[in-house]
């Protein structure tokens, strides 16, 4: 679809003078300021990314009449009042098909193992050793390498990729839809279709019925040698690190990125759209809402301090309440 | 079964100028105060609801002798120590069927997809263009409407109705049993079979893994435009208004009413029996645990208070704490 | 496979007069100081448990240098740095098949219901009146008692043990692996093979997508009676007493032991390796990290204090903060 045709379905007029590129632009899809390349279109909704503005290479960006100036030459306006609703609405045009109709059978290893009741997408591969349990979906165009194990009643949406020596328990689901919207002049929430996908990398291990939701662009990212634990919540466009530990009931939000073995414990959770430092240790229930950018110190709370400040914290307000008992 | 019969089984005697009418009434089933019909047994536990309990148009309902005197003269009172007791006794003999035996084979419309390994039950209906991916239950008396699109290994249970345009996530479980007991008096809890069902409007869309409880009388409701992400809790007889947005890990314990547009963000949380005013907004983590009439309110933490009050006491707590850093 | 080959495996040697007896040993698994028997090896990791090891019946224990002359004369000492790595390593050599290839198809009783899609493991067996609901996945080795129901798309590991009177609700995983790994020098977390099981007892009712997980020696043990709400997580080695109700969303880290009648509300949590005395309550969000030693009493918050002092406190708080308002 070129973008000319795009910008009519969408109502939004384009300059007399980029008619003509709008018409040449065969767009692949929408991406970040930040990730898209030349075939793509972006958005700027919040002015803290202007910077990721004037340096972007998307083929074309939403954005409002104000900020229409700071476009690099090469990029065309798609001016508009709304661009984060704008590009909702734009986002179902490059929707994935639900199921595949056409596609090459699955390749299956003849050293895998498929128990019964297993479904296999078209387009997918399963590698050497690897064992599929009862009742595992497996969508189309899903990459599972060697030596894996994925456990039953697991579903893997399409366009997944996982690497080798990777361990999947039961109930988890990788690649739903992210929780993506954008709010109308009515207050209806529109959806952002979520045209990215998940990539696992090798000797992961994930627990039982853990989310890890696919990205609205591009890729949510597990590294390798990353462990989760159970009902663990991964959201679209999160990046986990090497060697990272989640433990059971953490809740990360979208575009969290976690740097090599941090370790977030229990319940402790993201408010999304930030970065964790290497070696970072999130006590239970600790909250991260801004980026952490020194390496190796243990932060806690909800605000969030540093984990030796919290205890002196916690003694204190005992203190200042209850005078007496101290 | 007439009332005479379950007052017989459940050994609570009937005053001799309520028999005959209580062998005349034909108990459909069990009910709330409020909402209890003529055909209905209700109970009063907690006198909070005494003008409930004065108002009420159940046919019949377990009382302590001490209120016998506040039921309409149209109510027949079942005088016991442990209404509530007596109750969870009472509703087995409500219990439906896990598996039906009769009824008719499942309509599902020509137009419609059911990918391998589907069960679709008895009485159970599925509309135009929807589908239905593998592995996924859907139990019996189970309606559909059109569009909607049932990812992988998603449990429905008996008597769900769900209307057009719905999304449901991989691994999500809609009506499985409300956590109701009461507890006899040697500690033991008794079960509250869970008669009622779930109702879910349209345009509606449910993340992965999620839990939705059916009701333990009339229904669990879940309005038009509702979003939630993923691994988020609804408890029984729960009604979440149109347009509300669940952020992920959310729990809602049980009769928590949603006005429209009300926003839960992750992991907050109510304590049950209590509702929120229209286009409220509750921050991550906090915990509603008293109604809020006023709408258009940010609320935080736990105790619950406004969003600026919580952000201005954190300051004032660190102050008071770390003075020297201030 | 004998103590002798085990340790060459390793690279640990064994003290010329363990020589004969760590031949003669053949090792039947790994278990705890306190539980371990004379057939399995157990390490000392952390000298709090320096008097569990004086008292050992354990065949051989990985121990450092320093603590090796406190092993009872009984018992091979595998002298290392890292115990509980070695430990890691070792549970290898015991892992469980992931799907039997031998052994004697279910024998499941003439009045069970087995829907359509469910897989049930060699050497398993499925009681009088159970029912087992669609694309529900039974391992191998697995004994379900009689009146059970398990609900679709349950998943059940090998090795679980469950007794009669027992409802498991939609989605929900019994037996996955605890989440247990020793750390190596390079970061790297090495797995801990988990090769117990889980035992539920009679009258049990469990959640929808919830998580249980096995234990990494020994059992996890839900006892007799206990209730279980949606979204719980029990990490391995757990052991629920005889009544107890946890609510949605709550998380027990590894080996915690609650005794009879401990009510845990909804989103509370524990941080493992401690116990809970008798009839304790702990308040919503509330977040066990010591051993509560005194029965019947109402805990609340994080630190953790008794509820009275936690609403005591919140008010104080309040007042310190806002002295006006008061």
């Amino acid at each position: 679809m070129n973008l000319f045709d795009i910008a009519q379905k969408l109502g939004i007029p384009i300059d007399s003078e980029h008619i003509e590129a709008s018409k040449a632009m065969d767009v692949k899809g929408l991406n970040t300021l930040q990730d898209a390349i030349s075939s793509e279109i972006s958005f700027l909704e919040n002015n803290k990314y202007l910077s990721q503005l004037e340096n972007t290479r998307a083929g074309a960006v939403f954005v409002t009449t104000h900020y229409k100036e700071h476009l690099p030459s090469s990029c065309i306006p798609l001016v508009c009042d709304t661009p984060y609703l704008q590009l909702a609405y734009c986002s179902k045009f490059f929707a994935l098909p639900l199921i595949q109709k056409d596609g090459q059978e699955a390749k299956v290893s003849n050293s895998a193992t498929i128990m019964s009741n297993v479904n296999i997408g078209l387009d997918s591969s399963i590698g050497e050793n690897t064992t599929i349990m009862s009742s595992t979906f497996i969508g189309d165009n899903v990459t599972i390498g060697d030596n894996c194990i994925i456990y039953p009643n697991v579903t893997i949406y399409r366009d997944t990729i996982i690497g080798d020596n990777v361990t999947i328990h039961a109930g988890t689901v990788i690649g739903s839809d992210g929780f993506g919207f954008a709010t109308n002049s009515n207050g209806e929430h529109i959806k952002i279709y979520q045209n990215g996908n998940v990539k696992i990398g090798s000797n992961v291990e994930i627990g039982a019925n853990c989310t890890i939701d696919r990205a609205a662009f591009a890729s949510t990212i597990i590294e390798d040698m990353v462990r989760i634990d159970n009902l663990v919540h991964i959201a679209h466009n999160c990046k986990i690190g090497y060697g990272s530990v989640l433990v059971t009931q953490v809740g990360l939000s979208g575009s969290t990125t976690l740097g090599e073995y941090v370790v977030m414990a229990g319940q402790s959770a993201t408010t999304g759209h930030l970065s964790i430092a290497p070696h970072t240790t999130i006590s239970g229930r600790g909250v991260v809402s801004k980026s952490i950018t020194e390496p190796k110190k243990q932060w806690a709370g909800f605000p969030l301090m540093e984990h030796r400040s919290w205890l002196r914290m916690q003694g204190k307000i005992q203190k200042l309440c209850f005078p007496k008992d101290s």
